[in-house]
């Protein structure tokens, strides 16, 4: 197998490129050898070495803590639950939370065989237990989000601990007449006063 | 910048691949450090230093000249001129050309300042005054590609060699509702006997 084959072949692995686009994106950075190639295999080779997962929260970042749990401006008392990474990076582009964060890596699923022990949830119910007044279970609404939201409820609940999950309701920027009667009737059942 | 953000930034400029992409991209990775991150950066540096243009055909090849300049079963008389690697490496997909390449870097564009010097003509006029019997241009059914097929025929014309095109013609399982009225009139116009 050539250089670029194997190039080809790894590139084919990443989420949205296939074996076409694949071989694209190999010449792409072959003809940009300076400006992109060697730069992303810099960054590759850098983020590989240093990014790891915070002991405390899950997040990945270059230091352990991670940036988040050491800013002491963020609400140590205020925790927000997540499936993955991917979704506090989406919650921190919101600009909106200033608590800190627990990662579980992943949710509760019989059929692929995740039960507790797979996720981090000894690490969420020993901060919970120590000094934590709000859990935000910010899961999917899917059946293993919803599923997994309950299972954290069950084990928080003994705590006494405020736990709360994101509303219901219709998206902003959203049109009433292509939203599924499900998050329609939530949001009905959960209407606020006007103005 | 943290490095996780300098990985997106290199990773969203990649064809294919928005910074939504990328984001994800960049977690499928860091997920798979050692069975793809760390893989996928050795690949690239390795291409990075190795992988180079052909002095003689301009494909891109670990060794000058390429593995299909060095190979003595390829015809050398039998020159196909396409317009990039990616259009060399779809006709050797095909496996149904045995004689050797002539990657041009583009076609002519006077909207882009493409002009002749700017394509590896002279190269090809040397290589076809050198021995070539037959030259095929295959070159893409554009406006500019046939423009530049024009141009390649006039420069050629004199040197007194078999100067060919791809055919035109319906798909290989291509239905003829669907094709448009100047595939399906060439098609017409180069009919053959049946059977």
């Amino acid at each position: 197998m050539t250089e670029i084959d194997r190039l080809i072949q790894y590139l084919a692995k990443l989420p949205g490129l296939g074996p076409r686009s694949a071989r694209r994106a190999a010449l792409f950075l072959l003809k940009r050898r300076e400006s992109l190639l060697q730069p992303l295999a810099a960054a590759l080779a850098e983020a590989g070495a240093r990014i790891h997962p915070c002991g405390i929260c899950g997040n990945l970042d270059g230091a352990d803590p991670c940036a988040i749990c050491r800013d002491t401006r963020r609400d140590a008392a205020l925790l927000c639950v997540v499936e993955d990474v991917a979704d506090l990076w989406a919650i921190e582009r919101t600009g909106a939370f200033a608590g800190r964060y627990h990662v579980l890596g992943g949710t509760l699923s019989a059929l692929d065989g995740v039960g507790p022990a797979e996720l981090n949830i000894e690490g969420l119910l020993r901060r919970a237990a120590n000094g934590a007044t709000e859990i935000i279970v910010a899961l999917d609404a899917t059946v293993e989000g919803q599923t997994t939201a309950h299972y954290l409820i069950d084990r928080l609940g003994p705590l006494g601990i405020a736990v709360t999950r994101l509303a219901h309701g219709v998206p902003v920027g959203g049109e009433l007449d292509y939203l599924d009667e499900g998050t329609l009737s939530a949001a009905l059942k959960a209407r606020r006063p006007l103005g």
